[in-house]
């Protein structure tokens, strides 16, 4: 596996571009296209709200039911969640005037959105900005930084990447863009994450495969708790790497399988690491489980605890707060037997054992704590299983973000 | 049922003080006492976290088990929780020094503790706050007073309470006490609560009464999502009513019962509204849904919603992410039926319906939502069941608070 330049157009035979439409805001990049020339096989998962955004019911029957897709069509500033009938009309329209210009089928077409909720999308803006963008794309890796530039909100960091690796004899590329900083706790998925690969695979397969790894990637980080309306994650496979098809089983799958896997895993953190207001990335590492489900519990349970985000942010080694969220996580587990270590880089310190704090050095445990990444590994000593979540601190500035976010 | 003057020590035969222990700082009431002349039945729920502090296993072992209790002895500062063996001992040390002075059974006197999670209690201010307390208390109210204000930690406003109702000829009297501003997500408890009254009734009687209510008072409530080690809530009825005993069924059982959920569902709104760095008490009312207990879920998933709470503190209608919050709760309903209002005093404003945001005058909802108290109403036109949740806005006071708690 090779870490490679570029990002979302990377791989033989995408474009993208991403161009200013004013969806809300005048003088910032807010929609984005990909495309490929050839016909992709999809696989997806959505948010789990009950509450889904119209994109993801377009979305979702569309990966469903079309025999290929080959475009998507994100805007920025307006959500087009809980806007009724209109707002389902609105993927159509939008939809249909992509394919018109792009020449392809209605159904070809999968739309994103993000933004605020409940507002209705400004559809000859929408318009306008998909005739901009069909003229933009390219395979240029600068189009691609502009398309994930464009589905960028609150994030201060642009999340794009792209890697190769070899599949029987072949070149197979990525590429992938996501965006997401507020309302990050995905269910299923995140809020909008894109990949793409020139690799031949079969829809069954690829859909396998993003299944499982979405639980240990997408699924284990959380901003603030909420459960978007929007949670999307595409990943798109146009088969231009010409490499034999990947069948199950073989060693041609894992090699699939571990880049997808790092791919989501990287970009999952990022999105994490880039919370809303955030400083610093906070790992939870549970090890010793007793069953994969229950360290996926507890690892989740401490990095969403409000009160350890926020004793993370002012570099106190409240020690406490993580231990009473393992408590509260629904697992059980021995108190008395467990351990917990404070880490940063290569640092570690045990602060935890015997059901009682240890005699560590405060001052070093804050040091540790204002690394900008943080981790915490639990030794639940139950078993042999394990799992990793990512969260961030809770500062003022998420606070500042969020009690200004639609004025 | 009529409000009285007073607090814990309101009903006949209760005693209480609160004095300076210097469990943790200085100058400040930190060690209360709660003391009944005559043997109490008593109730109590606890903390459902896995890791339960000291003082917890100790009284929830009382509770099951002792004939009877007489007394209640508390510190803050230090929450004598994830203190091992060590604090456990402690809690019998501290339950011996007042069985001693006040000539009770060492096993009728509860213990309580709330603070930071991790440290040991300093013994030699315990026994000698105990001897303080004992000199010190009485029936005066100005001392259940002190009681009260001595179980505050980052709470800003005391939360007592007296009540008196007619039953069986006799006038019973209930008094209270109950403290909590962070770490508040109570499941099964919160905090610290203490209710007295001088009913004549059973202890299983009691305990069925306290574990019903408080699943839609206690139970409804959060600050933060976290969970304490520490939650307790006990209620002590020492009979000096002389009231006949209260059965089940009887209308005497209907006025105990109302009594105590007036006193519950005001403490526990109490709590929420005085959560950290709380600007305002948000209440959530689900109405129209299928079960009872979904009506609960959704109820509580919006007060628990981080975006929600923010919005709310910037005074924003962002109605969008109540919706979203309804929809991620796990409860399925139509987006499509439903209908959300939103609340304060005696005015009322439809926000959403037919799956999408009205034409309402945002003026007007922001004027709403600067109120001391606001309320978004839930129609899942599902069914007949409805719940109530009650939590606080997220403020930049509740980072602040909780990045400096223990430094």
């Amino acid at each position: 596996m090779k870490l490679i330049e570029g990002g979302i157009n990377a791989p033989l035979g995408f474009e993208a571009a991403g161009v200013e439409a004013e969806i809300k805001y005048k003088n910032r990049l807010d929609m984005a296209i990909i495309y490929s020339k050839k016909p992709c096989v999809a696989a997806a998962t959505f948010t789990s709200n009950v509450v889904k955004a119209a994109p993801v019911m377009w979305d979702k029957k569309l990966v469903e039911t079309s025999p290929f897709v080959q475009a998507v069509i994100v805007n920025t500033g307006i959500a087009n969640a809980a806007t009724g009938k209109v707002g389902m009309g609105y993927c159509k329209d939008t939809a249909k005037a992509a394919a018109e210009v792009l020449g392809i089928p209605e159904n070809a077409v999968l739309v994103g959105s993000t933004g605020v909720i409940g507002a209705q999308l400004p559809m000859d803006r929408i318009k306008a900005g998909i005739t901009k963008l069909v003229a933009a794309k390219s395979a240029d890796k600068a189009d691609g930084t502009k398309a994930s530039k464009a589905i960028m909100t609150t994030d201060t960091v642009n999340k794009e990447l792209a890697l190769k690796v070899e599949i029987g004899g072949k070149t197979v590329t990525f590429g992938a863009m996501s965006k997401g900083s507020g309302m990050i706790h995905p269910n299923m998925c995140t809020m909008l994450g894109y990949v793409t690969t020139d690799a031949v695979i079969s829809k069954e397969l690829l859909t396998k495969i993003l299944k499982a790894d979405v639980k240990d990637t997408y699924n284990m980080i959380s901003v603030d708790g909420d459960t978007s309306t929007n949670d999307t994650l595409i990943v798109m496979a146009n088969g231009e790497a010409g490499n034999p098809e990947i069948k199950e089983g073989t060693e041609e799958c894992e090699v699939f399988t571990k880049a997808l896997h790092y791919i989501n895993e990287t970009q999952a953190k990022r999105l994490a690491g880039d919370g809303e207001g955030a400083e610093a990335l906070i790992e939870c590492k549970v090890v010793g489980a007793d069953t994969k489900e229950n360290a996926r519990i507890l690892a989740k349970s401490v990095i969403c605890s409000s009160l350890t985000k926020a004793a993370v942010y002012g570099h106190d080694a409240n020690w406490g707060r993580v231990v009473c969220a393992l408590g509260y996580s629904g697992v059980q587990f021995d108190p008395e037997k467990m351990s917990l270590f404070l880490e940063a880089g290569d640092k570690s310190m045990l602060i935890y054992e015997d059901g009682a704090g240890l005699d560590y050095s405060e001052e070093e445990a804050s040091k540790l704590l204002s690394e900008k990444e943080v981790r915490f590994l639990a030794d639940m000593k139950m078993g042999h299983e394990e799992a990793t979540a990512w969260g961030c601190d809770l500062t003022l500035d998420y606070v500042k973000i969020n009690a200004d976010y639609r004025s």
